[in-house]
This record gives C-alpha cells, structure tokens and sequence, in this order.
C-alpha cells in the first residue's frame, strides 16, 4: 500500500485569472455520459481515458481547450506517460472558470507512471517530478512479445487502493496505445479524442494500437468505439465514446 | 490534345435496384459550398477533392457510403491512382437515387493516372482498365528530390481540355498525399474527409503529406484546413475544408 501527500490547496477568494476558460454548460451537457459518475457502477475500475497527446493541444482550438480543462476538473486525478511529462512539460493544470485552487480549484493530481524508466532515471526525474506536483508509483511491467508492457490493471488497482476513483489519460502515444488493446479494453470507461483538420505530415507519432489479423492473417481493426458521440467545437471536432462494439 | 469515347448512357426507366442509396436534401445543403458550381470561378482548374482511401469504405457507415455517391453524381469525374482502381477494385458506380444509367443515372467517368506504373504496366492493365469503363490518360512526371511526382497542373490541365470541369479523387493514399503538399493546393477546391471511429492499427496506410519543417528545421504542419465543417453522419463524421489557411 501506497500514499500520498495531500495536495495544497488556496481557498482564498482571488479574482479568475485572465487565461481562465470558459466551457458553455450546452457542451457539458453532451459530454455528460461519458464522465465518471459520482456512483460509479464499475468501483474496482473507474478510469475514464481521453486522447490528447502533447503535440495535439498545440493543435486545437480555443474550445477543444477549454473542454480539457473541463474534463480535468471532473477527475480525481491526471496521468500522462514519463515521457510526456518531461519531454513536452506539459501543464496539467485547471484553467476552467468557477474551478478554484488560485482562483482556479482543486488542481487534479498529476500521476506519472512507465516504470522501467523510471528505474533507470533515478532520483533526479523523481525530485523534478515532485516539483511539478507530480506523484510516482511504482508498478511492475509484463514481457509480452518480446516487450514491456505495464500492467494497467495494477496500477487502476493501486490507484483505487489510494482512493482515486477517475482518472484522465492524457498521453503520451505509448500510453494510450496500450490502454487502446484489447487486453485492457474493458478498463477504459470512456475514451474522448479531439480531432484537428490538419495534417501533420509523414513521420510523426502514431496514435493507434498495435495491428491486429484474423484467425488467417488478414488485417482487422485494431479497435472500434461504440456508442459514438461527435461534437463539433469551433475548427475541431471532438469524438466520445466507449471501447469494444 | 487527346479525346475521350463517348461513355454509355442507359436512358431506360427501370426500378431502382435494392442497393440504392438515399441521401437526405438536409445533408446535401450541408455539403453544397463544397460543391463544384456549373459556373465555376476557376475554369482552369475546377477540381475538388475527396479523400476516400479503398479501405475506408469499408469502415464506414452508410450514410457516409450515401455521401460519397452523391459526391459522385456532382462530379464530372472520378480519379484514383491505378494502384487503387487495380489493388481494391472499387465499385466506382454512382448508386443514389433518382441518378440514372441502369435506373442510376450517368456513371461518373473513371480516371486513372501515375504514368510511371503505367508504362511498365502496358497493354493488359490498360485493357483491364477499358474493361471497367475507365479511360487512360498519359501525363509525364518530374523528379522532384528524389521522387517522382505527377505533375497534376498537367493532369487538370488535360482534364480540362477534355471538357471535364470537376473531378473527385477518390485516393489511393500516394495520389492524396501529393495532392495535399503545398505546392498542389492550389489545384484542390474542397477536401472531403469521413472519419470512422476506428484505429486501424500500428503500420497502415497513413493518408497524409510529406512532414514540413520551418527555417530552423523544426517540424511544422504539413497542411490545415480552412472554411471548415464538421457534419455527423451516424456513427461517422465528415469534415468539408478547403487547402490553406
């Protein structure tokens, strides 16, 4: 068993700041489904997932953004890949309006995980990770097929054993493509994608889990959603829904 | 100047088949300023493009499958690189309803270019391609670092002279890719994307230019869309654009 330091939070009345994002309650009301409920029915496993990786926020729009920053504010915390957190410096903080902690609410718990990594980074990434407000937990990583795969069961478990009942994936690609395989599928609640109309050229990271063949080794989809909600905001669309089907 | 056969129009009334497709007038407003207009503004280079991959059809729903033979019908012709109209033999036949040719109205005509492939190809493939009612066009190619691209302005430049005013290029994914680099966008009116919620899986056909880099040899966007719309169709999405922007 794990535990973790609480987290600070300013309770001080402070007008909103100017960056602060705005995300109309029309919106909210469409995304609702696909949030974690307060009751949740699945309480061993209660991890929603959204796509968004580093490069991708670059990307999108003023109300993509805004709509992030909301979902943030409707988890217990945020976990991102090592990689991401350090390469991309990401900030994982909560910018919606009416959310405070600086004028801005509780600030979700960034959580950090790849522990093969991280056995070899040492204690320099983990104090440059606890000076962003990030939090380590060491899980063990599977061989499968020649290779390291981390066990997304254990760490959905130790989480809930720490009392984090939702969690947002934000990245990086490494991340959600193993959650996006079907061994893992049924820990996802929800998987919500924004979509850009750009291309970023031949050669980038790919977002996508590994192929998958038949019994006579034809393709298949490597992975399908159902109960399929799309969004349009501003320039971007933004895609909701559930793995399998 | 080359010159076209007359393409064979079955002017009999007879049911529509079972597979008729019906496009509802709510979407083809939708879709109207992405249209080519009978009185162009670019006599020169009336093309719009459509990006529909081979292996696309087959994920998407049939509202999307809707979508794409009413674009057919607004269209003088459809192109596909030969690797695609040879590879995934696509049924480029216009099935929607109240547009004739064997209760289906006029079948758009078939295109078929990459020169290179061709001249090694020779008369088989040629017949074949004859054989599903498609024409053969000869347009050179240059080398640009390296590779050998088609020269399009030629291509449309052809089309034209050949009283063909739009054209619809259905892929494959080496025909799109060289048409969305920045040194073609001028020829493309509109981009017409469905997105299915589906990850084909690690190492497939990535539909998107060559990667672009800035001055400083960091990587930038390889193309956006402007003038966007997101239009849901089932459990599909379709998002109308133009180049630039």
């Amino acid at each position: 068993m794990a535990s973790l330091p609480p987290t600070a939070t300013d309770t001080t009345p402070t007008p909103a700041p100017r960056d602060t994002l705005h995300f109309p309650p029309t919106h909210q009301a469409q995304l609702a489904p696909y949030l974690p409920s307060p009751t949740t029915t699945k309480p061993s496993l209660p991890t929603a997932l959204a796509l968004a990786p580093g490069t991708q926020t670059l990307l999108s729009g003023p109300q993509s953004k805004a709509m992030t920053h909301f979902l943030r504010s409707q988890h217990d915390a945020i976990l991102v890949g090592v990689g991401t957190a350090i390469a991309d410096d990401p900030s994982l903080n909560c910018r919606l309006e009416g959310v405070g902690g600086e004028g801005r609410g509780k600030a979700p718990l960034v959580l950090v995980s790849d522990c093969n990594m991280w056995r070899e980074a040492g204690e320099e990434r983990r104090k440059l990770l606890r000076s962003v407000g990030g939090h380590y937990i060491w899980v063990p990583s599977t061989e499968v097929n020649g290779r390291h795969v981390m066990e997304w069961r254990e760490i959905f478990s130790t989480l809930h054993d720490l009392g984090i009942k939702s969690a947002m994936v934000e990245g990086g690609a490494g991340v959600i493509n193993g959650l996006l395989e079907p061994r893992n599928a049924e820990l996802v609640d929800s998987v919500v994608v924004t979509i850009a109309p750009t291309w970023l050229g031949q050669g980038g990271v790919v977002v996508s889990p590994p192929k998958r063949v038949d019994q006579d080794g034809r393709r298949v989809l490597a992975a399908r959603l159902k109960d399929v909600k799309w969004i349009p905001l501003g320039e971007d669309v933004v895609v909701c829904g559930r793995l399998g089907g």
